[in-house]
């Protein structure tokens, strides 16, 4: 009764989120009646409807430890979400993963072309700094420069771009899994660690205070992974909205494929139960942030 | 004579500015050890020797109006220059322009592969934000946030992008003279007039005062892409480093296509001498940006 009620509230959290997400977008991306209006309708078939927003829902979640104004802690989210919505578009070309569906609607390639795709992936990567660094987003300039700083480091070479290089070249490759799990951390960890991250840069956290907040970012980032795996390996592709499967068609090591599906089961859990552990110290108002861990855990089902 | 020696003076403050920005470049792409080595690889094949990097030596030559440390104005400029690089790696994608050389050098997917030169520029696209949201780049952090809001302005679909999509449809299309200058303004003239504006920033210059070096940026924008027409109609191949001779391939519409040889190259002339005008209440600390303008009208020839 209790985790049903938990539940129903998350999903009516997570659409509230995701409905002042993509109205920020937008906002940005109104067509200006020449021929940029194809790199817009691109853009927003991107990244507007569809999608679970769980990056600005994080950091939504973890505002709320420190009574951050939503309103600018779902303008930090959409930055980040602008960041995964350009990966997105990217890592689907033809050249890397070379995928037809997301988010239950084509790609952004096979929808309107290559060279848009191309073009409307670099501009959600402005439109995420264009965003974060707005005095909207946080009045004081330290910390918005301080936001640009990290967010670029998470999505760059040591952080979710890094991670997809590794995921390149590890085609064909026997992965073991700490090599697997550096990889993750990188590809999907980084950027979900710092949606947590920019919460308590913005709730003026000194870095030693933020060590359960980093604790509970990482387990969720690799619990994430996990149930990620477990679907592309036993998932439904219509539920899902983008191809399954893939990771064991190209001979891709992954959590499921290096510990089993029962083994990678009990370490979601494991990871789930540590994320909620880290969050001890706080009573109801870190209520959204379990959901959240408890969710990822079961998105596989 | 005194031609000779600006001109002397100009080559040498071109490439002690342009060692400064390869130095930071490598600061910032040094391998890891691991599968991103052949990220880092493709990006200081693309970023790093070679280039002209007249934006960063733009920033510098304006920062001296305002008395701006230069490594600062570099460290800008650097970020400026590592935006023009990622949209050089896109752009000559098969998808896009498709092109086997650039300065000199096979282009990135050509020495590498499709999937590293997305992810290369994608990477530059971070390391501009990260290193102008460097507190190294400027002391205040409301500077630093107004730098990153006016980059990502000038990078995303209302400057840069936005321009190269302009391009990608106008294929086949017959452009009069001002839906070129529009296209031109935002495809390469966006990110110049932001080199200079960075500049009038750092040195906390308020927008009312900005407009002779606004003015200057335009003109020298402009003048610099007619010049490229030029060299694009008659230029040497091997001199340029890249492919000549595409807008006329491509049945595209050009300054040289629309005014004639003789007309573009008057029009070159005159924005120089306009740009240069901007500067008139200006003494010697202007003569690196005069002698920028006058570079730009030469470089066809």
């Amino acid at each position: 009764m209790l985790v049903e009620a938990a539940e129903s509230d998350l999903r009516l959290e997570a659409s509230r989120i995701a409905a002042k997400v993509d109205a920020i977008f937008a906002h940005y991306l109104t067509d200006t009646g020449d021929g940029r209006d194809r790199l817009f309708q691109a853009m927003r078939h991107a990244g507007i409807g569809g999608g679970k927003h769980l990056r600005p829902l994080l950091t939504v979640a973890a505002g709320r430890l420190f009574a951050i104004d939503e309103d600018r802690a779902v303008r930090a989210g959409a930055a980040i979400e602008a960041i995964h919505v350009y990966s997105l578009i990217h890592d689907d070309l033809p050249c890397m993963d070379d995928d037809d569906m997301r988010r239950g609607k084509p790609t952004v390639h096979k929808q309107f072309d290559e060279a848009t795709a191309v073009l409307a992936g670099d501009c959600y990567h402005d439109l995420a700094f264009e965003l974060i660094a707005d005095p909207a987003t946080h009045e004081d300039p330290f910390i918005r420069s301080d936001l640009v700083l990290e967010l670029a480091r998470a999505s760059g070479p040591n952080g979710m771009a890094g991670g997809q290089m590794l995921d390149l070249v590890a085609e064909g490759q026997a992965l073991d899994i700490g090599a697997v799990t550096r990889l993750q951390q990188l590809k999907t960890g980084a950027l979900i660690e710092f949606s947590v991250e920019a919460a308590c840069i913005m709730g003026r956290l000194p870095p030693e205070g933020r060590t359960p907040y980093r604790g509970y970012a990482r387990n969720i980032g690799l619990a994430f992974q996990i149930a990620d795996d477990l679907l592309d390996h036993s998932g439904d592709e219509a539920a899902a909205g983008k191809r399954l499967h893939k990771d064991a068609d190209a001979g891709k090591a992954t959590f499921v494929s290096l510990m089993g599906e029962e083994r990678a089961r009990q370490q979601c859990t494991l990871l789930v139960t540590q994320a909620i552990e880290h969050l001890a110290q706080h009573g109801h108002e870190a209520d959204l942030l379990r959901a959240i861990a408890r969710y990822v855990e079961e998105r596989d089902r």
